[in-house]
């Protein structure tokens, strides 16, 4: 029904990992992103966001993820979990990634 | 700081109240929209985010709010904390927000 | 060596065929849309853009599609040219539509 | 009514020329942007795009920018023009800019 808990994989080849999601839709787990921007090593990055509960396993859902362990960006996703014929799941997101920018006058190409 | 806790308000007047931010950064609230894509009363949402503890004050964030309470949506929010010269606080966002639809194939016009 | 000039067709099925290339870079050609946000019947729509020459083959383009024949909605196109391996060419695109809105308060909602 | 020709500016301080808009609703002009993510010094940029002719003096539009004279990158720009009360004219838009990237693993960050 459109649980986000547990082990997902995109087709970039990250990893992410959703405990167990409350009563009220809120959810916490860890990304491991394949790519990134920064030249720090890649480490596992807590994710905190919600989800609807319809009951037609069809929700929407967002989170955001804090990359603190190697950058001082944040990214969101936000998106929709589909259950296709054969009964597997797939989630369809989109996503803004926030890079650190020192003043305001950069701030129309901080975000990607 | 940037400590996000308070309540903020933007330019087309939504307002959004943060209560306290934990010591990894993790935050909920409530966003009060003064726009809204659906037909049915606007409703104080939930939000849930992230932000980092920067000690410049400069601090990225990122939030998600589920619109459970009048629609089958979800946005998701990511921005900057800038101190002006005044000492105010000014957050710049960029969002996502993800509708609901029927199936894959309406996939491509779900976000905006 | 990434001369957009020819037929095009994406994931969803929606094709594109760019006229010739001008030496500034700039061309015309039509977009037939497999999707559409509006019910009236789709339309071939015209559309004109303009592209980076580099010689090595990856260069990128834009276009603007406008749909006139059957929406007041205008889409733009931004991407860039791959040469894979094997030697097929590669388009990757990013796009906005804008849809017509009343008046200024509906700003928000008018681009996905 | 919502012709484009002329010189425009925005709140970052670009500033834009259109000539004249043909029967079509094409056009094009020149962008001076204020801001940019290279080091090269920035030049008048060739524009091309293309307007809806709607009487109402609402349409929708958009263009692209070609950055070749001081870089690989391309941007395109959707929008509307709104009358406001007092008879002035508002362009409303939201961009994507593409920057070239050396290979297809690196695309997912090409836009912004």
């Amino acid at each position: 029904q459109c649980n986000l808990s547990g082990w997902w994989e995109n087709d970039l080849g990250s990893k992410m990992h959703v405990a167990t999601v409350d009563q009220q839709g809120n959810f916490t787990g860890e990304y491991i992103t394949a790519v990134s921007s920064t030249q720090k090593p890649i480490q596992p990055s807590p994710l905190i966001g919600s989800q609807h509960l319809d009951k037609d396993g069809q929700c929407t859902f967002g989170f955001t993820v804090n990359w603190k362990k190697f950058s001082d960006s944040t990214a969101v996703f936000v998106g929709q979990c589909f259950a296709e014929d054969d009964g597997k799941e797939v989630l369809q997101t989109s996503w803004l990634l926030r890079e650190k920018v020192d003043s305001l006058p950069s701030d129309w190409k901080a975000t990607r």
